[in-house]
């Protein structure tokens, strides 16, 4: 691509904004051009001003950066064509709906409007076709909003993608999530540091919300959620309730097959979910593995019991399951409503 | 109770060994005499020769003994009546056998003889008729075998037992398990710090097995046994479909009323499953907490969902879960059939 | 003691304020009366609104207690005598000069008045004769301060308080502190889990100043103080330049005679310093081991290099160096000034 | 380098033997040949059959090789010239002489050789000139061993070495040591969770012993070797007694120099010591930063006290003190030794 789309990340200073950040730092589609930090940081050197949480090193690029002051007329004149929001959930309900009436292309990750009928929660290799809400939204006359899923669903939701051909009626998912899903400061030390937490603010009802409109399923769901002490991973233990009764060999069928017909984006795995073998994974530890780091949704242990499935799943939840879960949705946006112009 | 009966312990040195010796140092019916370890171990004094793992400190009385190796005619010349089994599974096939026909009361936590038609799997709260078996292994004439349960079906067998009035169709069972589980040395830090492993050999085949012969139930069951960075206290995630509809309230009182009509015994908590409204917990950090320590059974977020009804537990999976079980059991023992004769 | 001394704690909800409540529940001298927090909590009941942080349970006797607000006035009726100060050092320097001059006994954990010449920075093993400064406070006329000192110097003062006769020309520590000494929420979990960090504000001033005078040394000391993801226990690495060449030998009788004079206290423990002979302790896993528990201090790895003196200790932070530091102290004001009396 | 000179790994399964394996998959100048296991792996696939323990994924390049059984002839008949070893002490004792008398040129990670007089335990930014060692073990007629430091001893003799300028008179060193540098299994969960572990076997006089050898220096040095539960990087804390009064503005003016007159190498970082002025820092997480990650040493909390010079630093144990080191050092003979000739 000759001319970068320049874009803009806001709620910068968060652990999901240091994804953005990270991830956007050499994008061959999109141009870092503002970070947009609180009023307090404006002016400020992004290496100098940020206690930096990724596991790996703040990219040069970002590191020369400095944070912006949110001003949606600076945005306008700077080029900015799309906005990725890391903004806590409150914040975002007026600031993201002023930005789409200010014509931008929004690709949220904070659940304000998750669930407005003309707001599509999209991932690409599972409902494609919610991109399309962004019309009834005004676009290509106006700008719009497009979120990604929840961090725990969004996992779930690329790993069951495949299997919905089998009609899911019930299913059940134990969660063992990573920390960082609470942002940061998030979780103190004395409270998670050799202990497990059984409760999550509205997680549980968030995956049986946000599975059934991405999925477009009605299997009833029964979820679990728990935050264990490990710093980036979702592991989450499925058991799953077909139609009708349904082979290992089918279901590993479905996975291999699964995100083939796909055409390649860059922030897109080529297979989306990558079964493991070895008895002991997935493990929280693979985080960052996979191609492109952290998009990749591992599976493992499948095994049947009395007719029903059962697997283990791992998510990156800050990448698939956050920042880049936006950066792909940006990216199929482009490939279905831009390209085809040019 | 004026004359202690006098007991040994097997496998002294592990972690079970250790909550065994813990838990005797000052026992009102038992006298500690004997503490069994490797041939290698024989004479030499526990405090100098033990690498403690338990959080609370070695108890002073436990400290002065020393270590004494197998040998079957010495237990008999010591006047011990009762062996408290925390050995290995291969090495307990045989040496608990030996013990059993030397006429022998064994209290096991191995597993080795838990499948055996005439040897039960005890939970006094749970299956109290199940202690009669011994007389099918020739008591009082002869020695028996009474096992306790793997670490994980013990506090699912206790909070489900009173649920079991409602008839449990399906299970659902996720654990977080605490490495105290594995034994010691157990896991490497390089592999469990900051990761989970969702694989537990053996584990959900011994949950599905032991919950169907203790609490006599039918139910099809679903485990995913996963090991988190956590030392003591195993949290389980459950679901359960019930033949009809159960109110949580049904529920609630069917725990509360759990264990009242039950004779006191020196390791039986007064209420074996304690609900906790708190929706934060239980937590594994409670593991020693309860009365006595370690042997009660947290509940909490008892919720439901599609008439299915969902809760977390917590047990100790080193007392409630092992050398406590086993002590219950031998308490048991000695008030059906020791304590009326006197 | 017949009658207990009334006592109340002020900043009952942190962290410190929980160690105070757990061994305050059922001190042989003292009766807790009143359990003071911020103004919201007032009428709570304390087992109700706690987050309870301490590895043992709340002892029922605080669990029925209800917070209340602070109120000189109250205090006064309630017939309290001893104030146990939890407060954070900016609320400490109004609130306890307020209650001095109420005639309130304050035992405080704050670092607020630590370095105000008329007031002792008291550890009864090692400069009882610094609370004779309560007189130039105008006691018995008037109320006065006493105050602890911060957690890290506690266990260093201990320990270097018999080997004062040495003469100590140069000290070495570098400390491995648990997070709880950072008081709760504390640490992020994101930032300290499987990390160290190599800086805690003001923590070696406070060690250079407050050893200085409470062991009243002129030494020059060389601190680096590190926090590690380990929740209770203050493990210290130290070398020491003696004025002369000192033999093991002599260190370690130094340390077995320290304490053996001292008339009883409730929370003293026999052997205030306990070397112990096995090369890989002390270790943080400790903390709370001891008798009473959490305020004997460990030492171990005894060694000499060049004429230097090398060796860990390891010190419970919140005992020793926080909660039970002010309740020995308030037992040796009542052993000197009201048990003669009496 | 047209012609990449053929290597082998041995030790290849371990810690130390897997960043090996990681480092040589895309060197510039090495072609990894031949990866050596014990004699029960031999044939199997490196990816199907080890335990990855690094927290970058496993190199596609690694995963597609297959072990070797070790057999001197076959290394020679596969063009083998330059062999790496992560063997035990133990075993390197034999098998790096017969190879070294095969006429390989062996890099070692292994301590059993590091104190023979002709053997260098080179840091080729600290000691380069011991790299001529190799011609008193007959080079280049003959092979030779050349050993890299001790884990502790590499980050320290790489921050002290632009301050040997300065007289050293005496060196502190109390260390943070991450778990991964005892190998794995290592450390069990149980012991290193929530602990601190104040002994590490031999570690302490490998510091003094090492450190002298490599930087030339008669100082006395008081080292305390401490294991804590973080997984990647050493820690440690510094006090350095000079000869004369020196500022901190000349140490951080050593350590800007440090390193810029060498000829560039693969894997040597532009600038051999790094300090970072924001004050909570050098960490752990820090371990694989710097370019090439893991071999940059980081310094920070420079300070003054009596004369004396403190300050933390911070080394990859596993790369800058192990692997990496190695590979530096076949970097730095190929660039005296071969390259001048061509």
């Amino acid at each position: 691509m000759e001319n970068k789309i320049k874009c803009a990340v806001l709620g910068a200073t968060g652990m999901v904004g240091q994804v953005f950040l990270s991830m956007l730092a050499n994008h061959p589609w999109f141009e870092l051009t503002r970070v947009i930090a609180s009023d307090k940081r404006g002016g400020q050197n992004v290496a100098a001003s940020t206690a930096w949480l990724l596991p790996q090193p703040m990219p040069t690029e970002v590191a020369a950066l400095n944070f912006n002051k949110y001003a949606v007329d600076q945005l306008k004149e700077s080029g900015v064509q799309i906005i990725f929001s890391a903004l806590p959930a409150d914040i975002a309900r007026e600031a993201e709906a002023e930005l789409r009436d200010a014509g931008f292309w929004v690709f949220s990750n904070a659940g304000a409007f998750r669930h407005e009928e003309n707001v599509p929660i999209l991932i690409p290799e599972v409902n494609p076709e919610a991109l399309r809400l962004i019309e009834t939204q005004g676009f290509p006359q106006r700008g719009f909003i497009v979120t990604n899923s929840n961090c725990t669903t969004a996992g779930l939701a690329v790993a069951l993608a495949p299997l919905r051909q089998f009609s899911i009626q019930k299913l059940f998912v134990s969660t063992y999530q990573a920390i960082s899903g609470a942002g940061y400061p998030g979780l103190s030390a004395l409270d998670i540091m050799g202990n497990a937490i059984p409760f999550i603010n509205g997680e549980e009802e968030k995956i049986i919300r946000e599975c059934r409109k991405i999925l477009g399923i009605e299997a009833d769901i029964f979820p679990a959620c728990v935050r264990i002490p490990v710093k980036f991973g979702h592991l989450e233990s499925v058991w799953i309730e077909f139609e009708h009764d349904v082979s290992n060999e089918d279901i590993l069928n479905a996975w291999a097959k699964f995100g083939n017909d796909q055409p390649p984006l860059p922030t897109a795995p080529q297979r989306p979910v990558l079964y493991q073998t070895e008895e002991k994974f997935p493990q929280p530890k693979q985080a960052f593995e996979g191609r492109p780091p952290g998009m990749q949704v591992f599976t493992g242990r499948l095994r049947k019991q009395h007719k029903l499935t059962g697997f283990f799943l791992l998510a990156n939840n800050i990448v698939r399951g956050a920042a880049g879960g936006s950066i792909i949705n940006a990216e199929v946006f482009i490939q279905n409503y831009q390209r085809q112009e040019s």
